[in-house]
């Protein structure tokens, strides 16, 4: 279904490959991480479906989703990764409803209005998503529909209309009760950027009628394989990354189709913040994350990573099919017939031919470069892909010897904005 | 209108700064790279808006343009930036039209079918561009569309409806010839990142509404003061990039408005593909680009900023007035009281809070800074952002001592294609 591919040379020993395992073993059952166990968790897959069934969703139009950061960037990832794409079993009906979702996630106030501008109380579910419920962005936009539907906290419509993610007894979690909302919680254990796999993700996409248990089964897949000590190339990977991050200090990653957009964010996000710290050697480690979309950025990136420093690693994304016979026309331009070699040839071939030759041109520099393909997009690979990076996050942390897991970078500047109100 | 801070400690001699002048008229003078020359060209202002006005877009719905890289992100940029204000004259309505602005740029065959879901030939305007004609993305796409309304080169359909921009006498522009279409040309002086001020972008933002002519009007403000040597800062800004190349090679646009998603775009290919390159030294050399949005991107890359690696630079971007007077509502959300600090307060005011408290956090770790701030997002300061930034790139490719206007590297990839079909 999915395989990797490095053409970069490891040196990691075997020894160190056992204790990285090792590592992950340890931390999956010491209780502090908890996304390790997201995979199994049929019983809240059960939950969500029966949830949305209930809710009777045949008249809502609109899944507005009220989260900022890992509260939103990993629902939108998926949607993306799947919209587009039709059914595995040839019906050729989309994977997905036609509900459209919406993200609140800036304060930009043109942004808001522009997102809300179909958006009424009567056709739309609203879904809060904060661990503790005092992220800023996200009180903010509350308050705002609040006012812009004319509503009170005791209002059935509000009950009915809005539903509550949240950390178990958060200061959310009591308004939620107080105010009888549906709430689901976050397990306590669970970060942000590691939360796809939790109510954060599921229940908005199992409203827009993906298949959440496939989800989640693709990632049990990986899981299943890692934890019986077969995914060493993962663990190469990690380590060659974490090893080379003064010489290499720049990851790329180079998808071979504008499904990936939003899994490059999610990406970014879960690269970024999770090994951008300063180390239990007291130094300032980490990776950069970069995310492309070929062909596209052929024309914008590319150059720099053939002919710009030798700084960057390069991963790129392939899905060898489309599920999309679409083809470029047997037609000849006048003075263009230097572009006839392509006719005949399905957009599929092409993208893929372009990801071919693009990685061709990288490896003749001696970039460090590996390759993943995808057989198809489905519910099932994208889970794979989403817990493949978790984890390769999971095992780069390791390696560059950082808590993986927290973000106390960012908590200076809320400080700073609160003070800035209150004198 | 736009005023540009730097947190940085210069180290470049007055001589220097002179030097860099005299290098910058030099080219401009010279011939070889045109771009200089485009704010001027009120002749072509006149010429486009001439044409939107005669072709009669009133039952036009869609404008489709067909191009990618330099061909689009521009175009995407400016449009996003502008399309969500309101006109300085508080009548409210927007700068521009209903239209919408489409774009045929990945060969991803999904993304391709979706883009054209409502798009008919009746509906809609396309812009075929291509310097040479040759790109192959953008003929495959023209070659589709022509199946798909089942049209021949030579029905009136198919010049009503089709508009082309390309260098003169190239193969498209042939086509084009024989065929009767509607053509602008492209100045064969100018490269494709840096076309926005040819037809590439006016002649869409015309159609859409937008006042060109002070578009080109903002970047001559800033180009009579630059030729005038009153930016020392920008000549400043770009040595102390090109010199700290090696300690910090990545240079973080940290933008505070979903309005400038796209611009961070368009800077990426410009300022990467601009400056990757092998230096006339022989040396690998170049600066990585990073666009990234706030307050979004506090929740994603900037504890990657605050306590990752010292290899970064960042500049921020912050709009003071954003021509919306949205509140937040004086609501207590039970249980959440502590989020009471911002209640009265405008969306905007938050968001400029947030892009200050966020700026002294990265200021408090010695992190390379510098600030841009515009008053207000209106096609005057949008056309002296986008010239600030051409400028910037050449200069910072005279001190990288690099060729700014070619990029050879992106060529292999594009033979490897052609061997791949033809064998």
């Amino acid at each position: 279904m999915i395989k990797s591919e490095e053409f970069f040379k490891s040196e990691i020993e075997d020894f160190e490959i056992g204790d990285a395992y090792n590592a992950i073993f340890e931390e999956a059952e010491g209780g502090d991480v908890g996304y390790y166990s997201l995979p199994e968790d049929k019983e809240l897959v059960t939950r969500i479906e029966a949830f949305c069934l209930e809710k009777d969703l045949g008249s809502v139009e609109n899944i507005v989703v009220i989260g900022i950061g890992g509260s939103s960037l990993g629902t939108k990832a998926i949607d993306r990764l799947l919209s587009l794409t039709s059914k595995r079993d040839e019906s050729k009906t989309r994977r997905r409803n036609d509900k459209n979702l919406i993200f609140m996630e800036n304060v930009d106030p043109n942004e808001i209005e522009e997102n809300l501008k179909d958006v009424t109380l009567q056709n739309s579910i609203f879904i809060i998503i904060s661990k503790s419920g005092g992220t800023i962005e996200t009180t903010s936009s509350v308050k705002y529909l609040v006012e812009r539907f004319e509503l009170s906290f005791e209002d059935e419509a509000f009950r009915d209309h809005f539903v509550v993610i949240t950390d178990p007894s958060s200061p959310l979690d009591q308004f939620a009760t107080d105010f009888n909302l549906s709430v689901f919680h976050l397990p306590l254990n669970v970060g942000g950027r590691f939360s796809i796999f939790t109510p954060v993700g599921l229940l908005p996409l199992c409203m827009l009628g993906y298949d959440i248990g496939d989800l989640l089964g693709g990632a049990e897949d990986l899981k299943k394989s890692f934890f019986a000590r077969k995914e060493d190339d993962m663990v190469k990977k990690a380590h060659f990354y974490a090893k080379n991050s003064t010489q290499h200090p720049i990851n790329v990653l180079f998808s071979y189709s504008s499904a990936f957009k939003y899994f490059n964010e999610w990406f970014v996000q879960l690269w970024g913040e999770s090994l951008g710290k300063i180390s239990r050697d007291g130094e300032n480690v980490g990776l950069t994350p970069i995310g492309i979309v070929g062909s596209v950025d052929q024309h914008s990136f590319l150059q720099l990573i053939i002919e710009g420093p030798r700084d960057k690693t390069v991963t790129m994304i392939k899905v060898n099919n489309f599920e999309n016979g679409l083809k470029i026309p047997d037609i000849t331009i006048p003075h263009l017939e230097k572009t006839n070699f392509i006719n005949g040839s399905t957009f599929n071939t092409l993208i893929n031919a372009q990801c071919d030759a693009t990685m061709q041109s990288i490896k003749d520099q001696e970039v460090s470069l590996d390759l993943i393909t995808i057989d198809r997009l489905t519910e099932r690979s994208v889970g794979y892909m989403i817990f493949y990076y978790e984890l390769l996050t999971s095992l780069a942390g390791y390696f560059l010897n950082v808590n993986t897991y927290n973000q106390p970078g960012v908590e200076l500047g809320k400080v700073i904005l609160k003070e800035k109100f209150e004198n």
